[in-house]
């Protein structure tokens, strides 16, 4: 390890691996290019040298791939075109496919389970912990579930069941079964020596768990706590009986803040008697962590799941149709609106170029409102009790902000057309519109909450409806009242 | 612990103590308003019982803050309007400000270190490590910073120096220095009785850290290994000697990979001879990714920062102008593309209605691609070899988009105002429009990185400044030559 230095970095390393993987690949088409295209490059065993070079190549990658960490190996799987995916998935030896599968994304997993037999299959569920058989199974095909069900041990059986009931978003899907626990009335001396029986310890284990007979959570007792204290001392003495516990059907979220706010490593989940269920690690979390602020990034540009960046054109210009289809919708109203104010428009063809102005910036300003909500309403810093204090503060800025940019739009549109009553109508329809803006901003997300639903989801494109098609209506509407009589 | 499932669980509970606060802090109003109104609600010694009321509410406050941890207090604090939060902060027990001030957001913090003393400051500094200290460094006064300085030991003095050196992304800024550190020629017994010898260990212990006389890292030991071995091994023949190490200035991005690929939980810091200078524990990592995932959602929206949600109105709205000062530029330029058009626009008043139409397809559909790109960008997917494969796939999945949209747009045109030419101009402009969005879209994420700079920031305004104006410019053009002659 004193040579870390020379060598590239861990995150260097992966991208090296990746360009090495590319490298060899390209020798492999090449070789296999040359191999069918007899009369080039050709001496006198020429068959016989290309298909030892080629083995060589594919020999080299079989090497390096065999070093390589699982997550690695996912990392290049996503980051290759379909066909070199899946010549370099067919090299990966056997008893690791089950723990790649784990690793990939969800869009790349999909296309590897389809080149799989359902021997292959089963046979990579085997490798797995009943959890991750639970991450896997959507994806694989009911038959193969079937096979591995029958192969378990009925207590794994029982975990899996557990395991896959859980919703997505619930603790019970962060949760893995792979924990010590240990008695109250024993000494640490006693757990040392239970400890010394493991050929490892589970990842994450930073602490055991002290349960009774029921297997009820009786406290944990940190490593530290075993580390640092004399061996003749009882766990009793020293397993604390007051830090967070989990419920398999808390949401997951709600976990995620408990364990940054309280900077754990793992965290026990008990069921409604107290009964000891399993645990929850911070990888799990930090995974958890990841894909949710993904989601939110590609929910916010409509699209509705993370991409393969390989998938074919048809499958992911799918992925982006509904969000079009929706901003054609509301498109298609603010053009009518528009369409409505045709007569305003012919006699004042200005209206036309200033109008997209009035639309655009309240849309903008009234999502930075909707951003702002939605992150208080996820940290749960919002309740009745200062919703309308903060809705008098977004309407403050607004008209604030209203004052400020509605002024020097409408200073924009006197300059340009010397009209002093389209200048105090444009200023007039900014500062109205960023009203509306903060208006929905605030109201969209709030119901949204308070319809159960989640906020995140939809409420820019509502809101851009809002402002664009109200935005047109105001402002063509004052020209109209205020401009043509 | 067996009776957690009566208890409200962690989240609420936090949920429970800001309401409790609330309603204390309430009656604590209640009670100062009435002592300063006399007549109301007078006895015989109206100002004894107000006051004793009063006191009595403050005290069950202080007793419930003295309860708390000092991350929910910042959670409270921030949910608290400004005069509600300083009188909380005020009952807050001086020797947890260091903790607290540690917990809240920049802008929270900002808020209490406005009210506190010097001497205030200087003790809850005295109450961090070093390299917590660094994180509250820019908010300190510089003189209090100076009296901090002098109260350090020497080698406080050189980490607290090391540790502000270090820009915020990189992992010199996760970066702790307390960590535990053996040698390889000891037997497992020896470090047994070594840990002993602590009160308790730092916190995310998971693995102790092997070094020479020199400090040069040789490796680690996993507490597991430590846990599960016989106590006469030596540390030599159990240490790692492959696993991560990190360098101080990696860019903290890149490390927060490495902890979610690998599922660390701590990695060693070592500088480029190899020395041991710290350790990242993965709070400080799970921090990071939260708060650079709240910031590209923020950034989308075009605030500046994370905004505290009580601050004042002038506060926040400059939070929000440079964004809105951008895209009212933008927004003037698309505008006078419109103006070049008035001529057309006032035959075909129809073509004014349309338009926004054709602008705002192509900036959804463009945006979709910068997210898919920037998310790729991110993890290290996109590179020379594969990037004209995926702008080639970017632009046919515009050209469907285009065909399928801009053909169902073109038709709702000629619906509208029966005319052939124009719904076949609609459809050309929307598919042109598309394909461009998708061209930038592709092309100014690619530039910003090759430039060094963060493509999640401003790619959005750009390209919806040229969808706008182009889609405008496009839609208009080809209006004027088709229909207008």
């Amino acid at each position: 390890m004193s040579d870390t230095s020379k060598e590239p970095n861990y995150t260097e390393n992966v991208q090296v691996h990746l360009q090495q993987v590319q490298r060899l690949l390209d020798k492999h088409v090449l070789g296999t290019t040359v191999a069918h295209q007899p009369g080039i490059l050709r001496t006198e065993h020429p068959e016989l040298v290309d298909l030892l070079l080629q083995k060589r190549h594919l020999s080299e990658l079989q090497n390096l791939l065999n070093e390589l960490h699982p997550a690695d190996i996912a990392f290049i799987l996503e980051a290759l075109p379909i066909e070199q995916r899946l010549l370099v998935w067919d090299m990966v030896k056997a008893d690791r496919d089950g723990d790649i599968l784990i690793e990939v994304s969800d869009a790349v997993r999909e296309s590897l389970i389809a080149v799989m037999s359902r021997e292959e299959l089963r046979e990579a569920a085997g490798q797995l912990d009943t959890d991750e058989i639970a991450d896997l199974a959507p994806d694989l095909p009911q038959s193969v579930m079937r096979e591995v069900f029958k192969s378990l041990s009925i207590e794994e059986r029982e975990q899996l069941r557990a395991a896959m009931s859980y919703p997505n978003d619930s603790v019970g899907a962060l949760m893995d079964f792979d924990m010590v626990t240990i008695r109250e009335d024993v000494t640490l001396e006693v757990v040392s020596r239970y400890l010394r029986r493991f050929d490892d310890l589970p990842d994450h284990t930073d602490q055991l768990f002290v349960v009774d007979r029921d297997d009820v959570l009786k406290g944990v007792l940190p490593l530290n706590q075993l580390l640092v204290n004399e061996p003749e001392i009882e766990v009793a003495a020293l397993m604390l009986t007051d830090s967070i516990t989990l419920h398999p059907d808390d949401k997951a979220q709600q976990a995620a803040q408990a364990f940054e706010r309280y900077d754990l490593v793992s965290a026990p989940v008990v069921d409604e008697e107290g009964k000891l269920l399993g645990r929850v690690p911070v990888n799990a979390v930090m995974d958890f962590i990841r894909t949710e602020s993904e989601n939110d990034v590609l929910n916010l540009a409509g699209l509705r799941e993370e991409e393969d960046i390989f998938a074919s054109v048809w499958k992911s210009a799918k992925n982006r149709w509904m969000w079009l289809a929706l901003n054609l919708c509301t498109a298609f109203f603010a053009s009518r609106v528009i369409g409505g104010f045709e007569g305003t428009i012919e006699k004042f063809v200005a209206l036309a170029a200033l109008m997209p102005i009035v639309a655009g910036i309240a849309g903008n300003s009234g999502n930075q409102t909707i951003t702002i909500i939605i992150r208080s309403l996820a940290l749960g810093q919002i309740n009745p009790g200062n919703a309308r204090r903060l809705l008098v503060k977004e309407l403050a800025i607004s008209l604030l902000n209203g004052l400020v940019w509605g002024g020097i739009a409408g200073g924009f549109a006197y300059l340009l057309y010397k009209s002093v009553p389209l200048g105090l109508v444009m200023t007039a329809a900014m500062l109205l519109n960023l009203l509306l803006g903060a208006l929905v901003g605030m109201l969209i997300p709030l119901t949204m909450q308070k319809l159960g639903r989640d906020p995140a989801i939809g409420s820019s494109v509502l809101l851009t409806a809002i402002t664009d098609s109200g935005g047109f209506f105001i402002f063509l509407g004052l020209a109209t009242i205020f401009l043509t009589h």
